[in-house]
C-alpha cells in the first residue's frame, strides 16, 4: 500500500517516519513537485499546490493534514471524486482552549490594561466588568469549539453559540443559521471566530456583521483570515466601537510587514500558532482511518464538498 | 447586637448597606478612629491600626475582611483572646484560578514573546516547551490553592503541591515540609505561592530557595510580598537562572515609584488584584458563621493563632 505525502513547508522526513514506526506495511512517497510519483492508494496533504493534482488520479481517499480544507477544495471539480477527509482533534482541541481561554482571561480581567500602566510605572486598581455582562460568543461549535466552550465552562462566563444548522450544546445557549445571527452577535462581548473557510463564511465578519456586537466588544480569530473583512475590523477598533482583537489568521500569511495591524496596540497578533497540528496523533488517525477504509467500514471527517468542510 | 466595622480603605458605606439588607437586626457601627465605639458583639476589620485594639475588648469574635491575617496577627498577645476568623472562599477562588491560569498558559504557550515579537513587527513561530517538562507547582493548598490546582488539571500540566503538613489531592503530586521543599522545587517549572504570611514563611522564598527552581523556571506570587526576598529574585531573573516573574504583592504597596521591578521586563506587575475579596458573598458568609456562633456551633476559616494563618 502506498502513501503520497506533500507538504508545502517540506518538513516530511518526521512524518515518514512516524508512518513506517506505526505501519511499516506503508510505502510513504514525498512528492517533491519535480516528478511524478509512482500510483499511489492514499495522499496526505498540506498547502497543496495546482500541480499535485495530477498525482492525485487512483487514490482512493486524500488525507487533509489540517482541520480546515479550504486550501484543497478551491480546486473544486479539479479535484477527483473521492473522500477527502479531514483532521479530527489531533491534539489541536486543548490547544484552540488554551489560546482563546488566555486572550479571554486577558480582556476580562484587564491584563493588557495592567500591562501597559506597569510600563508606565502606575499603581491603580481597574474596574472590572461584571461577569454576567462579559457573554462569550464562539461562532463554529464543531469538535474544536465545543472543546473551547468546555473549557470556559468553569468560569461563569455566559456562553453563546452559533452554528450553521441548530444543535444543542449543554449549558450553552445556542442560535443557528443567519435568521439568528444578529441575536447572537448582539449580547456577545467576546466574539471567538472557530469557523470553516467556504463561499458562504468568506468576509462574513464584515463592517455590518461587526457592528451588531456590542460597543466594547473584543474578537477572537483562530480560524481563517478571510472570514474577516480586515479594514472594517480596524475602522471599528479605531471608531471606539470594539475595544480590541486577537489574531492568529490573517487574509495574506505572513501579516506583509506594511500592514496596519501590526501598529495598532489594540490587536494582539500571533503567526497562525493556535494550534498546531501533534504529529503524532495525526499519523495515528490518518493509520486508523485508512485500516478502516481498506475494511469498507465508514469513517469520521470526511469533508461534504457542498458545504466546503 | 452590635458590629463594629473597620476597613483601612474607607469603603464602609456598601458594607453597612449590604449587612443591613441581609441582617436588619445588625446595627453596624463604622469606627472613626476618632471616637471611641459602643460595646461591640463582634468585629469586622480590614487593614487594622494598633490603634483599633482598644475597641476591640469585649467582642465575642474578630471577623477579617479577607483570607490573610498577617496584618491583624500582627499584633499578637495585645490582641483579645476571642477567635480571629477569616474569610472562607468569598469569591476569591475562582480569582485566584484566572489570574494563575492567564500567567501560566501566557508563558507556556510564550504569548509574551509573541507580543514582544509583535512590536517589532516580527512573524516568526516559537518552539514551544514540552508539557511533561511544564510542570506547575503550588505552593499552599488551603481552599484558594486547591481550587488553582483544579482549575489547571483539564490542561495536562504535571500539577505538584507543596503545603505544612501532608496531604492528598487527586491527581497531584503532593510534598509536604521543610523536608520535601527542595524535591517539590527542583522540578517546579512554574513556582506559584498562595502561602499564608506567617513567622515560619517569612521571606521563605529566598535565594537559596529559588535556586533550586529549575534553570528557566518562573515564579507567580498571589500571596503575600513579604514571602518572597525580593532583591533575591532579581537577582536570579538577571543572571537568567529565572525566566520570569507575575507579581500581585509586594513588599512594600503601592510598589514604590523607584522599584527596579517597574524597568523589568521580564517582571509582570499587577496592583494587588488577583483576588478582591466579593463583597456580597463576605456579607453573607460572616451573616452565616454570626449565626451560627449565636447558637454555640462551631464555624470553619477560625485561625490558628500559633500557625499564624
Amino acid at each position: 500500500m502506498r502513501l503520497l505525502l506533500y507538504r508545502s513547508d517540506g518538513n516530511t522526513a518526521p512524518w515518514v517516519r512516524d508512518f513506517q514506526a506505526l505501519l511499516p506495511a506503508l510505502d510513504v512517497v514525498v512528492w517533491d513537485q519535480a516528478s511524478p510519483c509512482p500510483p499511489c492508494d492514499y495522499a496526505l496533504v498540506w498547502g497543496p499546490p495546482a500541480a499535485l493534482l495530477a498525482q492525485l488520479a487512483g487514490v482512493k481517499a486524500i488525507f487533509v493534514a489540517g482541520a480546515g480544507v479550504d486550501a484543497l477544495l478551491k480546486f473544486g471539480d479539479a479535484l477527483p471524486s473521492v473522500p477527502i477527509v479531514r483532521l479530527g482533534d489531533a491534539g489541536m482541541g486543548v490547544q484552540m482552549a488554551e489560546y482563546v481561554l488566555h486572550a479571554v482571561l486577558r480582556y476580562f480581567r484587564r491584563f493588557d490594561d495592567y500591562e501597559s500602566q506597569a510600563r508606565d510605572g502606575v499603581w491603580a486598581p481597574l474596574a472590572l466588568p461584571s461577569k454576567s455582562d462579559f457573554a462569550i460568543g464562539v461562532m463554529g461549535t464543531g469538535a474544536l469549539g465545543a472543546q473551547v466552550l468546555a473549557a470556559l465552562a468553569p468560569f461563569g462566563f455566559p456562553l453563546r453559540g452559533w452554528s450553521r444548522r441548530a444543535k444543542t450544546i449543554d449549558g450553552v445557549a445556542m442560535y443557528a443559521g443567519s435568521a439568528q445571527l444578529g441575536d447572537f452577535l448582539a449580547a456577545s462581548r467576546v466574539l471567538v471566530c472557530m469557523l470553516p473557510l467556504t463561499p458562504a463564511t468568506h468576509h462574513l465578519l464584515d463592517r455590518a456583521m461587526l457592528e451588531q456586537l456590542p460597543r466594547g466588544a473584543y474578537v477572537i480569530n483562530v480560524a481563517r483570515g478571510a472570514l474577516l473583512a480586515e479594514p472594517d475590523l480596524l475602522t471599528l477598533i479605531r471608531s471606539g466601537h470594539l475595544a480590541g482583537a486577537t489574531l492568529d489568521v490573517f487574509r495574506n500569511e505572513p501579516l506583509p510587514a506594511p500592514h496596519p495591524f501590526w501598529g495598532e496596540p489594540r490587536i494582539a497578533i500571533t503567526p497562525h500558532i493556535a494550534a498546531l497540528t501533534v504529529r503524532a496523533d495525526s499519523v495515528r488517525q490518518i493509520v486508523g482511518k485508512i485500516a478502516a477504509l481498506e475494511r469498507g467500514e465508514a469513517i469520521a471527517d470526511v469533508v461534504d464538498r457542498t458545504l466546503g468542510y
